[in-house]
């Protein structure tokens, strides 16, 4: 239920609706989008009667709204959300497509500086890279952990990059929250509500990855958990789901793009690396993915793939990076969209500029948090 | 097994291979590609040994092809086959990206020539409409038939277009040869092989579009059955897969196109609305597949589709045809590759001329087929 | 749209209803189960107006069936259907669970010969083997034909075994229609129409085996083109469905079978072999079948299975057949159902009695048709 | 890798190999089956020479296990695990099949404990309800926490049931090993490494049911996490997996049993509640689950499923279960498994006269956890 509030309503006619709401044993959020404002009813609201709220002085009028999901919907907010960052000109969901690339994992400093300066010089504004792998099986490579952490910030100071990696469990995800500019939570952990409630509870954007067998409604109602807890930046990230198909890794959805922003407003990117699983597949498909509308593609990029300790296989060369981004751009421009160039990075660098400022203490502790 | 002979082998040396390839029970298919020029062992290969071949003269290498299917791989022919059409400019498979559009079924004389007019007028070169319809249910609408395929030489003469309809059992076969320009065997007669077999006999270009669960190799070997009766103008067309998803009819998987690529040298189409079976979900997806380095589209248009008799969901309005147009040529150029204006093909018009010339007698007999 | 006789209803009262329906273009089909008696009003109803046929007189009332599909449904024929055939005290769909064993393919008289007389020895009623293959590559073993049928016609004559062998195209169907007692339509031409509605037109029962990726709907709809067409004998039988799982060949999916039993009277059986591809999975999944409440099982036996020309992974060796014989009659009693045994099939045998007095002449031309 | 050791191999033997083992930063985990006794190398083998074991005194021989599991694995440990409770007769994995019975969830004292009276007086030994439930959204019922292990353990005390109940994170896990005799990880969380390792560290049994779209090897590599920790108690279980289908709520993949039967040593139970989604088919298809072989049943029982607050229409009455269990009871047999009946758990109710000793304190104190 979405109780539209009129153009004129005060202050005090939102707070009389809120209260009524509370009184009801449920929870009020107000939603202030440049369209519609109005506040969400959220509970288990049965049989609630739109009357309660019809005639109290300001409403406009009651939506009763028949998805499961609410706060990612459309219905409660029609404009996109757009992810900022504080301090750089990057967004997630705006008229610039979003890249995220890096390695699968943090394996070494020169590792992650190596690609790191490669990426930043192509003109991306993300960098990935795990430090908290979940792996299949027990004896597959976990990851450095908060050693990975580090050397992540200190890429973001090195480099200027946004950091993007993956929280595994609440214990993770506090280190995460520290370290990173966008938390993960991975395909696996779609449905680890824990996990989604404490992301719900983070500063920091979200971005979660659909399941591999998760129906459009689930991913959805997945992402409500988190703005239920206060959280309403979350990023949704398409990468690829389980068929019988055996010519490549995962079965990439590139319908559920528009299927998304039809029902939410929230920004949907593709992950074609593990969508496909096969590197010679990730450049066709990522200019596949930026043809259907996304917001952004997330890659696995790796200057020895054949070496790296996980998901080699699918791991793109910087040098096919540099033409995934020259492909991707012309496909861009026919949805009105950017692709950021290595000079206008460079020319802007405000996260950098700050970085650098921040270095004089920072070059004694680079192995401090990049929120700290 | 393939016999790549060597450059300077004589006729003579040809015709050596192929006798102790008929010798041994089997038999032998040139393949004459301007990258690879040599002889396909075809039949029950077992443990045949390559030496029987290695010594004869004008024999370079003996290629033992490890894939189950052997006419439709790379590893034969390295360069794509093109289809062309006699007196026609269209090619399938060529630099221009081939576009095929029409209503699901051919309902009544009104609709197909006023959809057919739209439709030439934006410049596309081939019309789709079923005369026979393979229906889920006995009590659908099962198609025109006869009365169907005369309708559809109609639209040829009138306005130039060429024609795509499908064959939908041996008798049917029959007539859509006599009738179309292109024969289409439908996704859930992909592994129809009587019908494949007979396709295979075929004078004219064979549309194969993809089972809903089909793999990769089994989609091949079906091509593999057409090519193997020895018409080789196969054109591939996938069209979703079944899958658990509920946002979709289908599950588009565009990642089998680059996958066909790397295997086959025949050329790759896709139908977005099979694929989507969403009317809003057409144009991205077409984006998409154009983006991916498909060659060609396959859409379903109808201009009242509330009142279509199969298929409305998912059949585009003409306009949106003209904008879809309008979408993907710019995508195309990334990909080196041309969408046909208005203009071009007004201006050219072979065929149209060739049908007007033609238009003094079949106006009396407007019902016979085309290749009459 | 089913039309309820009174129990009174005349002849004539029910010729008048047949011709009021076809007064209207549609067509009738006289129902005349235990439990109800009625008319099932075939064709495309749309909007028909109940009316028409309430006020007549011998009417008892007017059913509006909801689902897709008639014929097959319980809301027209209650009652199950039980499958005959003339002078066999065998039936599919009864009391005694239908048991069909044999190779996947007729390879020579020897094989089938000595297969028969193992699987006669055991109490199964029912031989299969194909004489027309339809093989995912056109150079796998294509089948006998002819040559095929006339040895299994044999096997009937010697070992009163009754034969049930896959039709794969109206060519096909009107040789087997001649020689085996059970027409089978293979998965991949679950929905090739034409081949259904030829199979509808014969005197055979039809066994009609899921499609990889069929639903229940379509199962049922493809059934219904058989028993449109005039033939009511369908036997339905699930195969496996293709999923993401690797552990088995298909997935089988076992729950149809009560579903189907909800929705139809036809019978349905299980073909454990296909269903899991591997003969260790074979006698499990018999029991399982069984005691879901199949109505009986299609197994694929050999010999000699690694040289089976086709299938050999899943083929179990005839001693295997007999544990499993064994070990389902237990569970067939749990369902008040039996398994025949030796004894009482050798003790009734009046079809090998039929065909032991039909071989004085048939000695002398054995590869005769058995129906001849 | 896997060191057989010879059978009169010393205590010094062992550990000289075990120390071997950990030279090289690798572990060692002692398997002392009454078939086979030896020592599993876990961690990062790579290239591991065998050489460094082979000349050890007391070895017989080195496996080289190719499976990415080792611990699950019956190359390890050839003989079936059997799962015993303390102060109980039940077992799981042994000769009786394992029944577990209850609600979907804890909804309060009168229902919890009203269902526990009907099902202990069916035999039945264990009791299933969810005090923290996983729901696919926020804002449906999340379970009563702490006051649901609280009266789930005084329905261990009233009526001598083993619990069985889900964690669906560390915390819950926590108070879960308190409370419960068997700890449920949910399909969603089957990859939820952070849990699985909790798990392992659990003294407690621990029941991990297979993810929507999990591989048997995927499936087998989360209980080697949990195994992996030291805790050798897990129960595998089937409940479904999500496929196209849609006649069931998922598909209940019986084969799996088998196939797990033969990789791994542990029991395979099958939950038809959650694997069909529907009432009308639980019967039917525990049928099925116990004829192939199963190590038991796991099923939602509901006194009034109409209102139940989840799960409802899967849920089956208390009379159906008394149906089911005659109904199994016949097939059991045929697979040489017992089925408790009333008289036999009433006879022996050890757990229940220990229940009863303990009461006098615990009559004050309901809501301690049993393991207190």
């Amino acid at each position: 239920m979405f109780v539209v509030m009129q153009a004129q309503a005060t202050e005090e006619h939102v707070r009389a609706v809120c209260q009524k709401i509370e009184s009801l044993g449920l929870r009020s959020h107000i939603s202030a989008g440049t369209q519609r404002f109005g506040i969400a009813v959220i509970g288990e609201i049965g049989a609630l009667d739109p009357a309660f709220f019809d005639e109290l002085p300001g409403v406009q009028e009651v939506l009763l709204i028949s998805k499961r999901y609410k706060l990612v919907s459309r219905e409660v907010k029609p404009e996109n959300t757009v992810i900022h960052f504080p301090g750089s000109q990057a967004t997630i969901g705006g008229s610039e497509l979003g890249i995220i690339a890096g390695p699968c994992a943090v394996e070494s400093a020169e590792q992650v500086f190596g690609l790191a300066e490669c990426i930043a010089g192509l003109g991306v504004r993300f960098f990935r890279a795990g430090a908290f792998k979940p792996r299949t099986s027990p004896y597959s490579f976990q990851g450095l952990g908060l050693e990975g952490l580090r050397l992540l910030a200190e890429v973001r100071r090195r480099f200027g990059l946004l950091i993007v990696t993956e929280a595994i469990n609440e214990a993770s995800l506090d280190l995460v929250e520290q370290y990173a500019d966008v938390i993960q939570i991975g395909a696996r952990n779609m449905q680890n509500y824990s996990l989604l409630k404490r992301a719900g509870q983070a500063r920091k954007p979200v971005l979660l990855k659909r399941g591999l067998s998760a129906t459009l409604e689930e991913f959805l109602l997945a992402a409500e958990y988190v703005m239920n807890e206060g959280n309403h930046q979350v990023i949704l990230c398409e990468r690829g789901i389980r068929t019988f198909v055996d010519h490549s890794r995962n079965t990439l959805d590139l319908s559920i793009v528009p299927a998304i922003q039809r029902e939410s407003h929230l920004p949907i990117m593709v992950d074609p690396s593990h969508g496909t699983g096969k590197r010679n597949k990730v450049i066709p498909l990522s200019r596949a993915a930026v043809a259907v509308g996304c917001d952004g593609l997330m890659l696995e990029v790796h200057d020895n793939p054949e070496q790296a300790r996980s998901d080699g296989a699918q791991s793109i060369f910087p040098w096919q990076l540099e033409e995934l981004i020259r492909q991707v751009r012309p496909i861009a421009e026919v949805l009105d969209r950017t692709v950021a160039s290595p000079a206008e990075t460079r020319g802007a660098t405000p996260l950098h500029a700050t970085a650098a400022r921040a270095a004089g203490s920072a070059a004694e502790r680079d192995d401090e948090p990049a929120s700290a």
